[in-house]
């Protein structure tokens, strides 16, 4: 299986780029792995952009998302590596992922990364 | 089975124009068909829209609806083209249309557009 | 069964008039009939207003809006002629009525009208 | 697009035919024609078996059902004869299969279907 | 508007006389009215039938229910006839009705009626 | 305010005897006093009867039960007293008590009392 | 029992006086009388304050509110003159009061009363 | 803090003991300690019993579960020792206790153990 | 990562072997790689079992679970498996695993096996 | 048992400063004891903060936790308290702390705390 890279996600033409409108894709079956424990971790990504001139096509980000099975990585790191390869992908005009994680002695977490495409 | 277009919605007028008031109207009951892979989509439409002079008929909205269950067109194509559609036929002050599609390879999306007439 | 009237619509004295605060009513039992296929619509309707000197009192609501049992009126019509007759009865400083009605042919409706006394 | 026929349903060998398991599969997204007003109805079908020799291959299922989007059928017809291909098709043990129908005229309808191989 | 009678109940033939199959039909938006006090009853009436030669057909059924509207009956005695006059019609193997009533004084009624064909 | 008593409970005549369908009645407003602590109580009192030849009148039965506010009583007693006072009444051919209890000190009770008539 | 008055609402220092925080309080247990019928009302609380130098002591607060068990007060009423206790004897910076009632009539009501201390 | 012991268990006199009704109580803030990890575990135990001569003090009960807090003991050996304990002190009919526990490393368990008088 | 092999399940002795009661672990963490697409599979494990002279321990469960990680298998043959596993390992009296899984091309399954010690 | 002191909480550095993203850790298991009554208290702890240049790690976060097990503090003064010494170990740019507390003689509460980096 082949590690993720940015190269793996694929756009296409946004039909509509005069109006600013938001798409949302929820993937409820993320999984990674702990750098620390070597144990598993499950999780939910939310991505909610803007596209600008490209819409993110739904197959290669399902791809890409699942190249991060056998990747040891943290929470916080993989979210906002997610979200600076999916902005570098679709130069959308605002993009934010949620990633909500499963508990984990007792406790669980959500992170929330946002971009806004400076003018 | 006649295709879509925007003849098909009919509207009445608007007795209380003088106040803005919301219409929400919820149509779960929507289908098309991915050009790409000719397999059926379904999802929930809500319209909702602040009327001016007209306010949109329901019948002729789930007819006009209904046109679209052997097109094949993507999710955020449909979601633009019918909101352009609405706001050509009630021509209201405000709309929005948001599209929840079920899930496909475990992904599932939510589209929302949105139109301000300009003043 | 007489018909709805405003002047069914009784009041009393704001004991509190000097603060402004908030009244919700949830009346989810409203029935009326379509005008154009004599079939009964079922809703339920939120009030929500800010009294001033009056508020409206809950049993002479209820009997005016049974009076609606058997009245032939639209969606649109009915929420809007509503909240006029409960603007004229209780002159609000502000005053929302929500109307939630079951779904027809696939398709469900929700219709959110507001009043603000002009200062 | 191609009428639903029963030899659309596939089926691969059962790898534990020694104990009795059961299989239920939901299937949310079904459309079909009313015969009467030529209106879509859209509901759930689930099905629950326990099989004997042969297991129903998803994809096959997911295209049979689809056939029938633009066939008119009256509920209870189309819930017993699904039942029948898949009974004829899988040979199981047991099988039910419970249809679940959108709200039409504010009345929603289920039907559940039964069939046990005798002995 | 008519008093409501069963001759108002259509049936069909049931197409799979020889499966017992279970058909529920629910109906939220029934009303008739309170004997004692006039004032509007609302429930929400569930059917559950095994057809033996006969199904209803559920317009009919729509238009019997509505013709409640004005009458005023007891729970109690709603529920029983109902079912008495739904049997009369479809002379089904087995038939129960759930009637399920908004709360008044705080305090809220389930009725449950059943009728299986002496054989 | 009087103290309970089973005369308080008034019955009117069955329509149906002949059928034995079931009755429930929901109270989510029931109060009375801990004797131990003198603390309020609150619960939700569930009546599941079939009738004999009489039927419990609701309004009597809200009067009863109101009459409760002050008395000291335990959870166990209170249940147990009630349904034998609404058997004693109501001479039905079976009834069930349920009361259910909001959390004191971290627990809650669910008390379940049933009535058969000996035959 | 003694009559409810403000002077059994009892307050302790609040330790972090310097830091705005905000306290949430649920009360579902709340019940009066009323004063027009006679007959029992049951609601909950919810209070939300930020406090300046003082807290409300939660036994206190119960038992002040224990005190309207047997009281004739209207909804407005009662929401308002208990903001105005709660409010003497905390002398909180913002405080809301919410009281949400159960259904008389097929009507329920919900009341929403705010301070903010003038500065 | 004492340890746990089944004396803690207090009981008083089932005032129906002629009559056989369930007893239902819900402690959803029960802790105890791993005796492997020395990490606390948390659970909610429901007791569901049919009285004999004997009901259980809720007060003592709470007491009781509250001893184990600092006890090292496993989910099954705790969930089979409160069931003896509780059955030594109140000689029920019949008693079950189900311990449902939050989840560690993504799993989650509930005991379920039953006991019956012999007779 | 290995294999799954059974002789990863570890067990410990049943401290309560005289008394049958039941165990019920949820693993809703759960993935494996589908054996005709390669693409992962996410589902939810229930075991529900009556242990007889050992139990299952918690963490080598996770851990054998987790060796799915990467095995292609279909959804009834690593439900039947891994109860065969289980059984073998944990020589229960009965058990029964529940595997619920994730939709695909609109359709979600839920096998069911169960296993009972021949006596 | 150690007493709770801020030294245990440990961080680790951001992998990205530069941007604003937010974390939410909800610890559902949280218990404390009452200062007055001696009683265990039972909360719901949810921190949600933009971390600078440090990220709380998760396992030191329990074990600090962990640590009130057996410490006498009010609900006013724990989430405060909390809240400093969280501000402490990851001076974060903002930090919100909620705790939500188990109902008390029929009364719950939910304290909200804050804190902003002063810029």
């Amino acid at each position: 299986m082949t590690k993720p890279h940015r190269e793996q996600l694929e756009v296409f033409d946004n039909s509509y780029p005069s109006r600013d409108y938001e798409i949302q894709i929820r993937c409820p079956e993320f999984t990674s792995v702990c750098p620390k424990t070597g144990q598993p971790d499950f999780g939910e990504l939310i991505f909610t952009y803007v596209p600008d001139k490209k819409c993110v096509e739904l197959k290669s980000l399902k791809l890409y998302l699942q190249a991060y099975r056998n990747e040891g990585i943290f929470y916080e790191n993989v979210t906002n590596k997610i979200l600076d390869d999916f902005v570098a992908a679709a130069e959308p005009k605002t993009a934010t992922l949620v990633s909500n994680w499963g508990p984990r002695g007792g406790i669980s977490s959500i992170i929330t990364a946002k971009y806004v495409k400076s003018t």
